[in-house]
């Protein structure tokens, strides 16, 4: 079973692609709406989270994991390949190696929520391939909530997108990447107020096609990765929006299953 | 000690107006962080989060709960009051206790987070109180997003403000009780857009006084509480603006202390 976690829906954007790309495989999929979003919170609190998220996986048999989440891939990918011994995939590294490919000017944009942003990844990763790309990013905290409200429609949000894309197109990037699972839902709104030449980058259909090299390159493993019955939604909470987002993803009526990760009562560390 | 939590710390307003109006007792404060916001979670998560929280609040010395929270106060009060055996006071029926005493026309109008809108309270205690009186209620989940990225003076705050105020305005209410706790930072803006004459009413101040009439009532509790030392600052964890709304807030520094409720891992509760 392919495992995959998001702090939300947002990655649902990931296993629809990964969906189409290979039918053939079984998903487990979890989505911690009990404590999303975490592309605010700090790198120390996300790690602890996707350890867990992955612990949760594997216990409903994943034998693979894909962090869906940016945020999550951007500070605690290493500590999750350190830790656990199965093949991990995020969404960043697919997502860098076709913006190097792609772009012409090496003039890369990258929007992002702060925790991703702050980290440095991006940047990080693409110039450690070519140093004389130039990468431009801009944290973008309100676009995951416009999304939650399904505020697709509003002058606000396109105002709002147009003051986080601005910077960006005055640096004349001609690549953007979404950096977060929420994004491609706003991907039409994105095109033309970054510019029509600009290539917009969709980590989610990335990360499903390096997955499928990477299946076809070890058959054996899988072979092992069960091939039917029906996929899992897993999540932590279920939030007001979370099914009308789930089903305007998948364009069709998703089941979700509440699970609950529970603390001890009490069992409280305090640091000081 | 008084107990005071949040689910992050736009309930430090609630701390402040505390603070204000009861310079002499000691306060212990709890900013769920990690786990924010709490608004757009089910009522179920929100209750587990606010007896952890509480639990918490009693290990660090509070004889006293007061939650600064609007979704936490809607959907956990009456568990917390048959679950623990001290004073729980919330930021809800202070409000409404105002509201009622204020209003002339009796047409009252409440914006909170979804969480709270959806549970109907204060509709509910406003009625039980006088059933004349006419409710109107708009949830407005985008403002906290907007607080917390001190998008004060920012023209997609004033546009979506409106947005949210305009139907209010039309059914002519002559109250409007800010049923979240981060709210008071937008007072005025809120204001003017929804018209001068209208009284806005900040729950934070009101629930510092219902709790001064509550100390001077039980003059031997009073007693019990420590009343010198300094007032501490927890959160579960340090986000990247935390730090700048807590000393908007306060108009000076906050050290704030983290601690980590520590579930353990692996222990997962699978509900179907």
């Amino acid at each position: 079973m392919i495992g995959i976690f998001d702090s939300g829906v947002g990655g649902m954007t990931v296993a629809k692609a990964i969906e189409k790309t290979l039918p053939e495989y079984r998903l487990v999929y979890f989505g911690d709406l009990a404590r999303t979003p975490y592309g605010s919170k700090s790198p120390e609190t996300i790690i602890r989270y996707a350890r867990e998220n992955t612990e949760f996986l594997i216990s409903k048999g994943a034998k693979l994991i894909i962090i869906a989440c940016n945020s999550a891939a951007s500070v605690a990918t290493e500590t999750l390949k350190e830790e656990f011994d199965l093949p991990i995939f995020e969404v960043i590294s697919p997502a860098i190696k076709k913006a190097v490919a792609t772009s012409k000017t090496g003039r890369i944009g990258i929007i992002g929520t702060r925790a991703t942003i702050t980290s440095g990844v991006y940047e990080k990763k693409i110039r450690k391939q070519n140093s004389s790309f130039k990468v431009y990013s801009t944290p973008c905290p309100l676009l995951v909530p416009l999304v939650e409200e399904g505020w697709f429609e509003k002058r606000e949000t396109k105002m709002i997108l147009r003051r986080y894309l601005h910077p960006l197109k005055l640096k004349q990037v001609d690549s953007l990447v979404l950096g977060c699972t929420h994004y491609p839902l706003l991907k039409d709104l994105i095109r033309p107020r970054i510019g029509k030449r600009v290539k917009v980058i969709d980590s989610s259909e990335e990360v499903a096609a390096d997955l499928k090299s990477y299946l076809r390159e070890h058959s054996s493993f899988a072979k092992e990765l069960t091939q039917n019955g029906r996929h899992h939604y897993y999540v932590s909470d279920i939030t007001y929006t979370a099914h009308s987002i789930a089903q305007r993803i998948f364009g069709r009526e998703i089941q979700l299953n509440k699970t609950t990760y529970a603390p001890q009562s009490g069992e409280v560390k305090s640091e000081k």
